[in-house]
């Protein structure tokens, strides 16, 4: 049986880890917040004390954490306590510079690491159904297909380390510039007096159609921000994003507008709402009672 | 048998009017430049001299034009030379305020008008899959079913006069700012030298997936801008959306930048392209070559 030490049970990695389990994976799992690790273990993990103990008999390490000092936090132990030669998956969105790093680190180390950023929400993450942009080897991609598989619909190889990472911020540049302009569509119909709900039915099967409207459009005009994803994990995703951009010298226009939006959302206070929150941002932009 | 009289036959109204022929509808068209009036003719549609010979015999006038002066120069036409009582389906996209007159002043003269923008591309009107916000009376829109249903795969009654072109603006602003924010993506993909074919088929399995990718993806990565819907209307579209939220008071962030950049692309002279060629103007703006 195949062992995976998995780092982080939040919104994301606690369903994922889950899945893990269901698929005959022994999973042996560790969250900083103890209470986390309930679902792990009700579907018959174990719980951890630490990351040590977490990855010492682990063939395959996942983690999946907020942003990229924690995953060079953990990532450091993995690579103290876990067994030279493991594979190690991460899958929390962090700075393609780091990811690239970190594996190269790890490689000098004898570990083997892909950066395999997810996107498809809480409800991909339950179903099983994330898409994955992997970076790494080939041959590294290969021995974790049995996890990606489990946890993912959609897997793609798109380049060496780091590569995973730059998809994930093109995905997070879009879902952000998607939802802002879903909220200024709503806003707008609702001031207009016209029938939103009719409206989404039409806006769905035409141009505008997308994930984002599936997801989020009834969400928005029901005004349930309940998250889901966090402003303030997606705010510092276009930290990522807008500084990428920089690097590579290509100017964002609506990028970098929405990631301005989304800092005044969690300025404002909001950041622990759900990010189709930006609906409550355009609606004070306008005067308007959310 | 039912006789459409169908004035405006480009790139939308052209395969709408000949998807009618087939369905069974007797449909006489009229286009100002008459070579557009073929395909219909070999549809076995008949070709009109002008509106007044295209509408004086209809059962149902349907007209597909680029602007608001322009469907109210031929609905005033239609009001003098249709039988009172016509049913007019304006498929056009134009103001929701001339909308709602034109509407108003064919009541007056014993006309039933509605608003009934699509959206879909010109593949939806080809494949009569179009979405269709309907502004206009319950009664009048029951009669315009046989017609809707030919041409549209979604048909939605959103309101009265003008709610129609209201939802088409609400689609106008995703739609412009959904191609946008591909445009940026994929510029900042190729930037960071990312494999983006790969990376199109993560982003379109994840919460960035939308229409607007699966129909332009391909050919912003080929660098192919032929029309499709050409910059100059989207253009024209986006001064609907920004008066119109201007006089309900409603702010759109994105919405506006986009109006802005769609304005720099005509003004550089690609108002004859496929409003995907935001991806050229994203390219020309990170100094890259298109």
């Amino acid at each position: 049986m195949t062992t995976v030490g998995f780092i982080g049970l939040g919104i994301m990695g606690g369903p994922m880890a889950a899945n893990l389990v269901t698929a005959g994976f022994e999973v042996i799992g560790y969250n900083r917040t103890p209470a986390k690790t309930e679902r792990l273990v009700e579907r018959g993990g174990r719980a951890a004390g630490g990351v040590a103990e977490a990855v010492r008999d682990a063939d395959i390490v996942a983690t999946m954490l907020p942003d990229s000092p924690d995953v060079r936090a953990v990532l450091t132990e993995v690579f103290e306590h876990a067994r030279p030669g493991t594979l190690v998956i991460d899958f929390s969105t962090i700075r393609p510079d780091v990811a690239a790093e970190l594996a190269a680190e790890g490689g000098e180390r004898g570990f083997r690491v892909l950066d395999a950023p997810v996107s498809g929400g809480e409800q991909g993450a339950i179903d099983g159904t994330l898409s994955i942009a992997v970076g790494g080897a080939d041959r590294d991609l290969a021995d974790a297909v049995p996890v990606l598989e489990v946890v993912g619909g959609t897997v793609v190889h798109v380049g060496p380390s780091g590569a995973g990472q730059t998809v994930k911020a093109a995905n997070q540049l879009i879902v952000a510039g998607n939802l802002q302009l879903l909220a200024e569509a709503i806003v707008f119909l609702e001031a207009h007096g016209v029938d939103t709900n009719a409206a989404l039915q039409v806006l769905r099967g035409g141009m505008a159609g997308s994930t984002v409207l599936e997801r989020k459009g009834a969400s928005m005009v029901a005004r349930d921000f309940e998250p889901g994803f966090r402003v303030e994990l997606h705010d510092k995703d276009m930290g990522i994003v807008t500084s990428a951009a920089r690097e590579a010298g290509v100017v964002i226009p609506l990028g970098a507008a929405v990631a301005q939006l989304l800092a005044a959302l969690r300025a404002q206070g909001d950041g622990g709402l759900d990010h189709s929150a930006l609906y409550a941002l355009v609606s004070r932009l306008s005067g308007r009672d959310v």
